[in-house]
């Protein structure tokens, strides 16, 4: 009996290997054999590394796209270029001068102000969170180092930051129209190692910026300890970053041709990082997902929509690259767009905007999904920050693969951001569940226009 | 029949609660309450930070140190001063100019030579591990920059940092013995983050010290992955550490006076840290739990022999401390040394190094550590750096509490060693396993001397 059932199941498997190709699946394909993602992601962290926008790094890291998507036979790649305004990272140095002198790990916000070269030494005033900083009176802050605290937590979903980014986002702000000499913030971020997270802050038209400072978590929370003793502390901070005017961006573009005139599906990722780690998380790992994926979609034969691959520039310091695409692009019509910019952790969630319509394609894609352990989500997808813009232009149906983001804010933003931080299975499962979804969309000859805005 | 269990067993709890002193047993009262420990480790970050051996720092823990110890009870608490050469850092920078231009993360080794202000650009050789550079002909290496890599892992026991940690030990010397213009090291550490792993190296005399620093594991990896694509690569080195001459440094010795005058038992850790972290891990959670330690075995009653409490200084770079808690004490007759330098992660072994006829101590120790999940090794005890001299002057008997090393590594000599990696349940623990030992050979009234060495 045992015989039987094992010669049985053999003969199944052989006479499988023999008759099916190998991996007539796409989504298998690309589960079990994709190297295209992490192809890009080594190329991006170690042929270029950081690649800050509007600097000499980000011009290297447009050429070298431009020669991967041709060397991997997408159509029509080309650069777009912008101009941008630059700030660049000077010395950031923080020190506790008394009562408990030590060194403090910092690093500067984007759009930071800076200190002279020599240093501003000032008492620091402590805020439990953004709230408490909102609600104190001027007198307090004048001519002070704010020091704003917060409890970020990791979250799947990464709402987390949302909900406690604010010190950052414009902490700053608040604080420099206090009157403050200066700010350091806890770092929007949830590790413990002592790489600061940086990330722009903005300051109103008007507003003259103040040195902004982020620090890591452990010094953070060494200053908060020092500060409960009940003493005053002096901090003497020296960050000379500075604005260097206007300079050239650019995004990089490549397709995969459509055999109908459908209106496009628009991907992207981003191509531009942060200056203090090499970009793996973010995004090297989204331009990875979605360019493997659409050039698998091609090999299984060509779509019927375009697939439009955004490599956006300068993402990081203000969406310059969406902005740019959104407003160039603005006339033609899109199908769709999607985005890959947290991390390369697995997915776990879909989230549709689809006109009513289109119920069965988000059924469809949803039971594509169902095998690689991702679930239908409840709430409308949003898209990302450089489909942003073309998506309000053109109020574009969008699908979201959400990743796992438990440990993105370990990472986002500092020096951290590695490509040994990728694990190659979950970068492969994104790469499935970007094919499973180009696969249907891109050959859905359904409308996908949603109303138009109310 | 349940009611009357229940009021059985609460009877039970509340004459044990009315009768009973509480945690009559030292080692429980330790595993469950104890703070003071915590307290060291807590108030040396944060209120002095890193201390490293020779500067201002050091000297201001020494003086916080005495203020604890002698706050705390413990008797003839004391500074004992010495001289020792001063290694600072300065500047540390290293960029890949060509062909992949990037910073790479690196600090400086202790004792490392000095680039030209302006800099050191030279062709990178690379080899796969320290035997690979000790056979590479000289003319390979004449004018360059060798980067020395491993594979350095894990371990409970930590026996990777001697399998691996040559290359920083030795690396160097060697490096400039054939002619290198400096050497680059992967850190003799196994975390993945961007802080790298200090350390002494030392240079034979008349070898003249090149530029020496390690790389984080991830520029390491970055580094041999641009090496891999077969090209020629240009590093540029900027570290301009130097000597300050003799300073001054010390130790910090404190006791527990014994009953008797039995020799004293010797308990060591270290005062001193490098610069980069605030020396949580290592090693002001040594100080805190032998302290602690001591402070329970006193409180349950005054014991046989004198415990003496030695805060060495200046451990990480020369074990001058130790050498001069040696030669002053080489004379006083001492019963046993042990020592705590392993981080604040749980204890897991016990190895002793005991006379013959002190068989029934080691058996009561065994017994007593058993109940906190500890076992009896089969090698001999070997004590630690900063009793080692004291330990050879005598022959001295030896007990070690082995801790868990698995993390150890990821922390060592980093930025990353700071407060928040300490955790408090395993400190206590560690605590528990000092007390049960102390205990016993504190109030051991049998010789513990060993046969005089061969």
């Amino acid at each position: 009996m045992r015989y039987t059932k094992l010669t049985f199941a053999c003969a199944l498997a052989l006479s499988s290997a023999l008759t099916a190709p190998a991996f007539a699946d796409p989504v298998q394909d690309a589960l079990k054999n994709d190297e295209v993602a992490w192809d890009i992601v080594e190329g991006l962290t170690t042929e270029i590394g950081p690649r800050q926008a509007g600097t000499a790094a980000e011009a290297r890291a447009r050429t070298w796209s431009v020669a991967k998507l041709k060397m991997l036979g997408l159509d029509n790649v080309r650069i777009e270029e912008y101009q941008m305004p630059t700030w660049v990272r000077g010395t950031e140095v923080a020190e506790v001068v008394s009562p408990f002198p030590q060194k403090l790990a910092i690093t500067a916000l984007g759009n930071s102000g800076s200190t002279p070269d020599t240093g501003l030494t000032a008492q620091v005033v402590y805020f439990d969170n953004l709230a408490a900083l909102q609600a104190a009176d001027d007198r307090q802050l004048k001519g002070k180092i704010a020091f704003v605290n917060h409890a970020m937590q990791r979250t799947q979903d990464g709402s987390s930051y949302g909900a406690f980014g604010g010190a950052r986002f414009i902490g700053p702000n608040i604080a420099a129209k206090k009157g403050a000499a200066a700010i350091v913030i806890r770092s929007a971020g949830t590790d413990y190692h002592r790489n600061p997270h940086t990330g722009n802050t903005n300051f109103e038209a008007g507003v003259t910026p103040i040195p902004a400072g982020a620090l890591s978590l452990p010094d953070a929370e060494n200053l908060q300890r020092m500060i409960a003793r009940g003493k005053p502390i002096e901090l003497k901070l020296v960050m000379t970053p500075r604005n260097i005017g206007m300079q050239t961006s650019g995004n990089v573009i490549a397709e995969v041709k459509g055999s109908s005139n459908l209106p496009p599906i628009v991907i992207a990722c981003h191509l531009d990082s942060w200056d203090l780690g090499t970009g793996a998380f973010d995004d090297a790992a989204g331009c990875g997902i979605i360019t493997a994926a659409a050039l698998i979609v091609k090999k299984a034969g060509q779509p019927k929509r375009t697939i439009r691959l955004l490599w956006a520039g300068a993402e990081e310091v203000g969406i310059w690259g969406g902005k740019s695409y959104g407003e160039k692009y603005k006339n033609e019509p899109h199908g769709l767009a999607m985005e890959s910019d947290f991390g390369a952790d697995r997915v776990w969630r879909v989230d549709f905007k689809l006109p009513e319509n289109a119920g069965q394609l988000a059924g469809d894609i949803a039971s594509a999904l169902s095998p690689l352990g991702i679930s239908r989500g409840t709430q409308a997808a949003g898209g990302g920050a450089d489909v942003g813009p073309i998506i309000d232009a053109q109020n574009l149906a969008i699908i979201d693969l959400q990743q796992d983001g438990t440990r993105y804010f370990d990472l986002h933003h500092t020096p951290d951001d590695t490509l040994d931080k990728v694990d190659k299975a979950q970068l492969r499962q994104n790469v499935a569940a970007w094919t499973a979804v180009l696969m249907k969309v891109a050959n859905y000859e359904g409308s996908l226009a949603l109303e138009p805005k109310p």
